[in-house]
């Protein structure tokens, strides 16, 4: 069975769905939680099989909390796939609703900030309720008691509770991608698919000039590009850090397993986090020289010098 | 006047209060706006002088929003200071109010979440009521009719709505830090206090294996330190990134102007952020080479060269 | 006047008779020196204007002492011109002599060990005779008491002596291309040519890993490229080194000006050994965000912003 | 049998003897050679099993032609030993005769170069004569019928002729060390002494900015230090590098061993030299991460993580 970062209706429930489809899962008993702490301990504790969580621009919160859950060296998991999503919302209403029927609308506040513009426009005289979540909102219109008509929500929100969208899309900006990543227990490792991720973080011995750059030099001397970095505070005070770190590639390339290797001398603790297909499945570019086979040909080199002959 | 990311009571309304007693401003008619884009941009429209918002770690949100508002070169905005506060939570209600009495609980999910092992070792029978923010949260319990009875928010927010503090300090976890910065119109440029901060924001010219390398070459051949570094999407597309970085000095130091203009050459552009000083007042250690002394030396040397003498 | 490494007849002089030809000078008057200590010192006491010295690969030897000469701090001097030409070696006779009637050949043991194939082929029962130098080795076959036949010397040694040359360019292996360079006292800067080479020795502060890598990173840093660069033992105790460096662009250029005092701010000490056009005439690939204009593009914003406009 | 660049007397033949005395080798039959090719080439042809040749600062020339012919790819070689002594010279002469005796001195252009002011104070009238070599000036001393007094050479030339030594160390600067280096056939890989040194030759892709760079980097995140460095001509054309290295510990070492792994990734050729105890034996600092035990650990950590568990 697998988590999530509830409650239902949310986008990383939208993103589940599109995981289950992609890869023909049954996620229909999947469980959500109310914190990104809660759907990862469920992971540790063998509650559920694995718990899809934000990691990357979320509008609804919970990337810092994903990234510093998994940084902790303590109770390790792996990430075994990514999806990405567009935030887009919807404005729905109980079946029969119409626009000119509406004089509320209720949503989480980003929600409400990032669709200002359309609702001034199209909704001047509605009156705005905050809620703590979209899918909260969405859940409080499906109630005909509630004495409100519109919610701003995600799309999967509508189709939940039962409500007609009026308006698609109707943020003021382009739609901002967000970035999930599904996390499982240690130890299943995902093959290799050529267009791969391997995600980490790595603690630093002191805050010194060149500690990030000897990380990069690790990385950048085997050719292995990095898709992401961002400094973390390593615990609560501001000032100690470690870096979160995406790098192009899976471990069980050559030139990423050396370059892990490099990190693990050198850092005051790695924290492997997975490698996994990437969603946008981009392969990287062949560095030179950094081919499995270029490892091989060095090793075999090295050895035969090595053997005295 | 002096702006910030509200509604009143919230962590950066907490910290535009720290910020105002450390230097003697007077911030009582302080506007509160809804989003941080309208915070930064009541600032360009000379609507405020400055505006407060979150920029590192917030529970309310905000951050990827303002490291993004920021980020764009098109209508640049300046840093003059930062604050840094604990973020702790309180348990509030209306004076008169006993623990005894308290049958529900109001706040934000994220605020919920991170006391729930209070709320349920001293409340476990309470009911759990959801809001969009801690501050309306407070605002809400203030008011007598609303049938509800405490809200977990800023003390700041008890205090605005005349709310009393039962408890504490009643998060789950230490305190996490979270780091505000005073936005300003560009050319206001705070002067040297020998503990401050430069932040900026570095476009590269494509996605290629060292490009971030090069980055902090640049600032490690001068010796200048990084406090924070972060990759974002440059735009929409995950995979596209600019770098945004706070280093330590000041870009009236020498070595920091030579950093900066090293980027200016290299990267596609840059978008100087201001610089201020820090709230920790943690000097940088002087680099070897690095003075501003070092600097003229090195300057009359290769004058008296390229003189011809 | 000019001074060289001699005697008369060596490629030293050889080399002299190229650059005076190709530069429009008067060398006729020019006075050889006995040692490449000589040469530099006649004009460090203004008794020569300037010496040409070998400085790479020559088979006569040199090499080490000016390196080791130009490297000191106390006497600087300065180059001016550099000069390659290839080592060929003639067999040189006196007027009327045959090849049938051979039976002595005279030279350096370097020259002979060069040529050794050619003779063995060419005068398999000539017995060979040993001398100092192989201007030296002209001179005693323009003799005609010497009792020796022929001498494996410079053509210009072969001329210089009256000698005819039998045979050109007999060396076993392609012609060695050997560098000279001429050197005056300090204070004359040749100028721009846009195809320059500037010469410096970079004092390290201490035998440790890194310190030639921050050296290099100088010069990255600005899209400096290297042509040349050798450790050399700073005193007379192998493991104590200095740099000897030769790299791509004129010291009137911005960006070596700025990696010359990248190092100049970082080492225990840096020589400038002068900026001179280079004898191949190759310009160097403009390096991005590296030429005059971009470095003055990125101080004209940075001397904006640090105006505090 | 032993092999050297003579011929007999030369400080070649001087570094033989010491190397011979401290390892307990018997050379009483070493062969000189000619020049630094025909020593190597005698390795190379079996004719004797090692060759003793100068590799850094050597007087009497063979530098050149050592890093050169070592550092082709198609007849490799491997360095087993290296030698330091101080380049120092006598003043030699038959038994008998006095310093008032002495009316000629003959030598090497660069010795007497080297002992000008000594002769001058010394011997103000005495005519000077050159030599091929300083040995050769030892051996014509030794025959009475040469009409010649005084040689200055080496203590071993005297000695090996018979001669007496009238004046110890009569360089007018302070000794130079020169290096020489042992060569045999491949495959004879000296055991780890903990006091070691690697020698190889890099052949770079092409003259491009960074490649250097990239080199020393291979090395810098290993925590390899190197002892020597210098950019030598791939063949016969300036501007066409290759760089000749010496890297400190023995490629036993696992740092060593991935560094040159690196190298061989990246680089167009690496000939590998040899890895052998160094003559001053000097231990390398232990670099941070950089023992075996580090290596092993890393190993260990990413084997139990690509194999899945």
């Amino acid at each position: 069975m697998h988590g999530y970062f509830g409650p239902e209706g949310t986008f990383t429930h939208q993103a589940l769905l599109a995981l289950a489809e992609e890869r023909g899962l049954d996620v229909s008993e999947a469980k959500p939680f109310a914190t990104v702490a809660q759907a990862l301990d469920a992971v540790r504790l063998g509650e559920v099989s694995a718990s899809l969580v934000p990691i990357e621009n979320s509008v609804e919160g919970g990337v810092s909390a994903t990234l510093d859950n998994l940084a902790s060296p303590l109770a390790p998991l792996q990430i075994i796939a990514e999806v990405i999503i567009p935030v887009t919302f919807d404005l729905c209403v109980r079946p029969g609703t119409r626009m000119a029927d509406i004089r509320t609308v209720i949503s989480h506040p980003h929600a409400i900030a990032q669709t200002r513009g359309w609702l001034d426009a199209h909704l001047p005289a509605a009156r705005i309720v905050e809620r703590g979540s979209t899918a909260g909102a969405a859940q409080t219109i499906a109630d005909e008691t509630s004495g409100l008509d519109a919610a701003v929500c995600a799309s999967v929100a509508g189709s939940l509770y039962g409500l007609e969208s009026l308006a698609h899309d109707i943020s003021d900006n382009e739609a901002a991608l967000t970035r999930f990543v599904l996390v499982a227990p240690t130890g299943r490792l995902p093959q290799r698919t050529g267009h791969d991720k391997t995600s980490l973080v790595a603690y630093i011995h002191q805050d010194r000039p060149g500690a990030l750059l000897d990380i990069l030099q690790q990385f950048a001397v085997r050719g292995v590009n990095l898709c992401r970095i961002e400094s973390r505070p390593a615990k609560t005070t501001l000032g100690e850090y470690c870096f979160s770190v995406d790098a192009e590639g899976h471990v069980l390339d050559e030139r990423m397993s050396a370059a892990l290797q490099g990190l693990k001398r050198t850092c005051q603790d790695v924290v492997f986090l997975g490698s996994y297909a990437r969603a946008d499945r981009k392969a990287p570019a062949t560095p030179f020289g950094g081919t499995d086979e270029d490892y091989a040909i060095a090793r075999n080199w090295i050895d035969e010098i090595r053997s005295g002959n």
